[in-house]
């Protein structure tokens, strides 16, 4: 085993966004020296890592140089140069995940081909080059409404995702590859967070569940566990297992899951990388996300994935007609319930739905966390002021 | 309330050595601004601070000229010019805790005469103005053997404290104002944090236990919660919110105790700042003990104290015939342990008995976290290589 713990080694990481912040309070827990390259000169993860550069994520040879200076190499973020990666790999750099892993991730048609090759339990699906073919094929009949339109590349946080109730509504999306996908009856949203090290050693943690407004079409809650029987959970975190593995994926993978009208489990997409459905884990489980990460990359032991308490995740996100300076009214009064940690993710300037940052909300129970959640969530206002 | 998340309020930190460090992951996860000094360019806290310089925290115009950049400061460190302070003060600077109370913590003599004004049990003393001053004094008879001699100023980590059965035992002892304190017959070395906010809040954490080698005189094991009586941990709180007030202090405090074979609780020392003996708390508290430090002299409401779980923490000291670069044996076998955590706090170098790091480790009860905890204990070892 490399020594990793106040030595000169150096873990290189792509991206410097809220992830990558939070991922450096375990590289300085552990002591571990980084070097970290964001296009923002302000990114989140400028303090705290041992090195920080500006640089263009999808360079090849940014990232060429940058991979060329340390031991290991991840990222935060799944838009990086993945031709780069490649080169590194062959110049004997260990990058983690791979960039064989993240090929297959980054485009969305690969990654379903991935899961029907697998035999991973996916929702049915129709792959296209273009809009017009999707159109062609519309009109032959072979794409019956509702469905669900999603861009192959470049989608993130809803981005790229359209659900289509009649052809009309194509017109206003971009003409680029695409996917047709069956629009799921599901019962519920769920997600496995699983890691796996270079050794081969996989953990699951408990399977999270997004609750969504009723009316906006928006991830209100993430708790977890989630309320549902032992017995899906179980299916769930075997999916999840199996994922993993058939990618042969090291680090941390998060599996979107649907759970169907008839509880079965379909993998919805995945990240390869921390994830904002495993933010609970740093207050709530016995090893947290990121340092499950690292634990995976640099071939340590896995952590426990147990929990401490029960624990459900809001997300600060700014106020819609709200922008500039960023003020989180009524902050004091959330800090006053037990149990409640915001996270502030360094982001001076507030913009309609922009993800500030979250709060975790820990309890002894679910029903208890959930309770809070709802006062934190009624409460707190990210706005400009 | 002052706006402090994501804008130019910063705090200033006098000390940069490992609890300083721990700080700054509470004080990136509010995303607050910091300013910290210490004399050491490679000091721990130099990463994840916003700003860093060196400086003598000992010397009146550097802290006074670093205090007057920022806008509420605190230490990590008791060894800092109190003068300086004042100063700041009187300019109207906020100083927490208040140089009032560190100028009676920092002169132990003055600490003792403290509690016995205030009513507060502690074990009975003597002062005296020089070594000569003791010697007379045994001489006419008016001290008996055995008892405990305190140098009353520079002590830290069991220097400045020495057990003396017989008059010679003085002789390798320096000539400083020093104190004779009753060798008190205890059960068990106890220790409570407190925070008292600027408002007055005041909470407690779950008293802990100081478990000391059977042989050698040194703590081995940190737990939490002790393994006493309930009635004898509500004493030891209650006691720890008496002195916090009396004090006035704001800030942690961390309450060092005697439980006598009588089951009185006796106060032994204070430190004004997150404590060793509270380091269980960032994996084992609902609010970790640097957060509360920050949500105190912030004057924002205090988190809750309550754990998630069982902890006992091992601290990581330098191997004696150990000196160099540092490497820690075994730590891949320790972090296979579940619920085990290791903290490394960045020095490079390590030295006979130098506290480089520390462990802790978690588990449902503290039966369990016990055991876990003398695994770590016998298997990792801090050596030079």
């Amino acid at each position: 085993m490399a020594n990793y713990f106040s030595t000169s080694f150096t873990l290189g990481i792509l991206g410097g966004g809220q992830l990558g912040k939070m991922m450096l309070y375990d590289t300085r827990k552990f002591d571990i020296k980084t070097h970290v390259m964001d296009p923002n000169p302000d990114a989140p993860s400028k303090i705290a890592a041992d090195f920080f550069e500006t640089g263009d994520l999808m360079d090849y040879n940014q990232v060429l140089q940058l991979g060329r200076k340390v031991d290991v190499l991840t990222f935060e973020i799944e838009s990086v140069n993945v031709e780069a990666l490649e080169t590194l790999e062959k110049e004997g750099k260990k990058v983690f995940p791979s960039s064989a892993t993240l090929k297959k991730i980054q485009n969305k048609g690969v990654q379903k081909q991935f899961y029907k090759t697998h035999q991973i339990p996916t929702a049915d699906f129709q792959l296209f080059n273009s809009k017009a073919d999707l159109n062609e094929a519309i009109i032959r009949k072979e794409v019956s409404f509702p469905f669900v339109w999603k861009s192959l590349t470049g989608g993130y946080d809803g981005k790229g995702v359209s659900v289509i109730k009649k052809q009309e509504d194509l017109i206003p999306l971009p003409d680029v590859a695409c996917m047709r996908e069956e629009l799921v009856d599901f019962k519920n949203e769920l997600a496995v967070i699983v890691a796996r090290n270079v050794a081969g050693e996989i953990k699951t943690y408990p399977v999270v569940e997004m609750e969504f407004h009723p009316t906006a079409n928006q991830v209100e809650y993430v708790l977890s566990p989630a309320r549902i029987d032992d017995a899906v959970a179980q299916k769930a975190r075997d999916l999840a297992m199996k994922v993993s593995s058939s990618f042969e994926h090291v680090g941390l993978l998060a599996v979107e899951m649907f759970q169907t009208s008839e509880d079965e489990v379909l993998v919805n997409e995945v990240a390869p990388r921390p994830h904002n459905s495993g933010h609970f884990s740093i207050e709530a489980s016995y090893t947290n996300q990121f340092e499950q990460h690292l634990r995976a990359i640099l071939d340590l032991p896995l952590g426990a994935t147990e929990q401490k308490c029960a624990a459900v995740m809001v997300n600060l996100v700014g106020e819609a007609n709200h922008q500039g300076n960023v003020f989180y009214e009524n902050m004091e009064e959330i800090m006053r319930l037990p149990g409640v940690t915001p996270h502030i993710y360094g982001k001076r300037e507030t913009r309609p739905f922009r993800k500030m940052g979250h709060v975790s909300i820990i309890g002894e129970n679910i029903e208890k966390a959930r309770s809070l959640a709802q006062d934190v969530k009624e409460k707190i206002k990210v706005i400009s002021r």
